[in-house]
């Protein structure tokens, strides 16, 4: 099936917004192996969506639309692709009747336009929307299917998780399973490398790389008759990635961050943690406490940016950093182990390098995880800007703390 | 004149990568005033390519492409481009000569592959690119302009300051001077009230709102003759938008951040800061980290989380947090305080609250400023969800040390 996207409006055309709707879709049709060889941008202007429309229709088995299905007389997704299919709208009673309990919870006064919303076109499926006003609409005829989604992102997604992966799933016969491995501390193209022939070669599951700045996560997707059948052939594929490339694997849950990790290993383990930041300024406790439960693991934690603080919050040696300066292997050990005797912690972690952007030593960067007596030390240079050499830092540093946990 | 993108590249219709260039050259276009109608994403595949050049030709001015520039065999977006413009292409001395300098400086070998790069269509402009090694092209022909820029984002959008603007203020004869207007503590849609005849009626300069999740810019654009005219124009509409949210305005200029204005404010006071950070666990010590030069008005910060460390760090009164809890007027004030005293700085900043996801209060916080003997304590409540409470916390703390300082 080829399958193409036509995202409808003027704040897209004004770069007032990124195109996320684009990126989420194509990555779902990636996954259901559909085929995508156009996206298309239109504004709220009947003529050029027509056309477009048309054009679409011309080419792809599947179209699907975000956007244009507000209340104003602006929005003509709807009219539009019901018109090129030559149906007619007809108010659905599941729609109109949500719509008013949605404006009543709101307290919003309902005007005539507002029914416009209630319109699907005849003999086709409404797509409910828990998350806003505007129901999506699926359309099959005359061997064509298109499907109509808001343009927010918040009601785009859940109505596509809810509708459109079991419709996928149902005109292929087939349940789609899929597990996203999440590694830090490889490269992208080292991990593809390592497993090259599986991502070369294997057609059911694929194996698919993404990279984000600081992670790869690798997605492998099965289609089989039920979820049993899915999950058996990714068993031996995700044994496979296990066996070269487990020591990097830190998650295979989607939700799953290293901070998600962390947290609940230190809560199993009963273990308090806390940190002495300086050149990280707090990002990397912070990381931490956007996890519910933090508070379980976590009860304080220092940025000490200048020597006098890494002395007098952390007992460093002042002889250390007139020796070795605070940028050392021996202040971020220091640092580490002088946390826990501050706070009473048991898993003492300390950051210290040069952030740049100016100077020689920019992104010069040593940092270090003290528990049960023993101090683990890394040091890195990361030649990236000072923001990038600050979030790869973070990483580093809980991959690390990642690392010895698992292991201790 | 109007002009439409085709970005080319499989990654995109993979869903790999964001199409941040889109977002990008559709901002630079609004702000030239030049109008897009279609953003068209394509594979790196010959006939789909062509047939999409071939239609963006007959509907419009001028074409903007992103992405195909490489040296592979499966890079046609020249080749295809000068094809439908019935060019042929013809290598380009200097194109060469940076080639090979650029590939000698990484060491690289260099193969028949990578003098493809260096063809240009016969009588056309090369962009030199000084990011990487695909120069861009420009063509004029026919009385239709088409621009390819390289896909990667560090490449496309420094070619394009050097070469397109300039360009495009040649055709209109004009020169284009923009200002954006960064505001923090009114909401869009507020700000757009209040300023709804420019915005609406304004033509130039015009006056565009950008909303970002916690923020409001507004970007004011004008043409003119020249630079000096330009800022003639603009300034009037910057006198009236200073008269109606003045109090919400940090900065003029496009690369400031809140922090970078406190940073700024804090080293001409010769004024040290230091944080208490509850909830938002490091999040606003961090922020202000991010600066060049935060060392010379931090020194340290504190994250205390725990009701201990509130007492033991800061000096909160235990009967403060037994009568009225930790979230509460009273604790974000003695916090403040007792920051103060506890790392002898100027400004002493805290924050406390629920960031939830769970409960009631959820979202319920106090922060509070403490400077030159004076505490202002905020509360709030923030319905969003436990990120967005953080970063939009974030923001409202930075938005009140700045208004702080500048009142000082």
């Amino acid at each position: 099936m080829t399958c193409e996207f036509i995202c409808v409006g003027t704040e897209l055309l004004l770069g007032n917004i990124l195109n996320t709707n684009a990126k989420y879709l194509s990555e779902k049709c990636a996954e259901f192996g559909i085929s995508v060889f156009y996206q298309t941008v239109v504004g709220d202007n009947p003529e050029r969506l027509e056309e477009t429309v048309h054009l679409a229709l011309s080419r792809s088995d599947c179209i699907i639309f975000s956007g244009g299905l507000g209340p104003t007389t602006d929005d003509l997704t709807k009219e539009t692709v019901a018109k090129a299919f030559g149906l007619k709208l007809v108010e659905d009673a599941r729609a109109k009747e949500e719509l008013l309990a949605r404006m009543n919870h709101y307290g919003r006064k309902i005007t005539e336009n507002n029914f416009k919303q209630a319109l699907i076109p005849e003999g086709q499926k409404a797509l409910y929307n828990h998350h806003g006003t505007a129901p999506g609409i699926l359309i099959e005829k005359d061997g064509k299917t298109a499907i109509l989604l808001p343009g927010p992102p918040r009601e785009l997604v859940p109505m596509f998780e809810e509708y459109c992966i079991p419709y996928f799933e149902s005109r292929s016969n087939q349940k789609i399973v899929s597990v996203m491995v999440k590694m830090i501390g490889i490269g992208e193209s080292e991990a593809a490398a390592r497993i090259e022939d599986l991502i070369l070669n294997s057609t059911n599951p694929t194996v698919a790389p993404y990279a984000k700045t600081t992670q790869v996560h690798l997605r492998v997707t099965a289609m089989a008759e039920n979820e049993e059948a899915g999950k058996a052939l990714i068993k031996p594929v995700l044994e496979q990635i296990q066996v070269e490339l487990g020591e990097y694997i830190y998650s295979m849950d989607e939700n799953d961050d290293i901070e998600d990790v962390i947290v609940r290993d230190l809560e199993e383990k009963h273990l308090y943690i806390s940190f002495a930041e300086s050149f990280t300024g707090g990002m990397v406790a912070s990381r931490l406490i956007n996890v519910p439960g933090a508070s379980n693991v976590l009860k304080e934690s220092l940025v000490t940016y200048c020597d006098e603080a890494k002395m007098n919050r952390l007992f460093v040696d002042p002889k250390t950093i007139n020796k070795h300066s605070a940028v050392s292997f021996e202040c971020a050990k220091e640092m580490a182990e002088g946390v826990i005797r501050a706070t009473g912690c048991d898993v003492g972690v300390a950051t210290t390098g040069y952030a740049g952007p100016d100077g020689e030593e920019a992104g010069h960067i040593f940092f270090a995880v003290s528990f049960k007596g023993k101090t683990v030390v890394k040091e890195m240079n990361l030649a990236f800007d000072r923001n990038l050499v600050r979030e790869a830092a973070v990483i580093r540093v809980l991959a690390l703390v990642h690392q010895i946990l698992k292991d201790a």
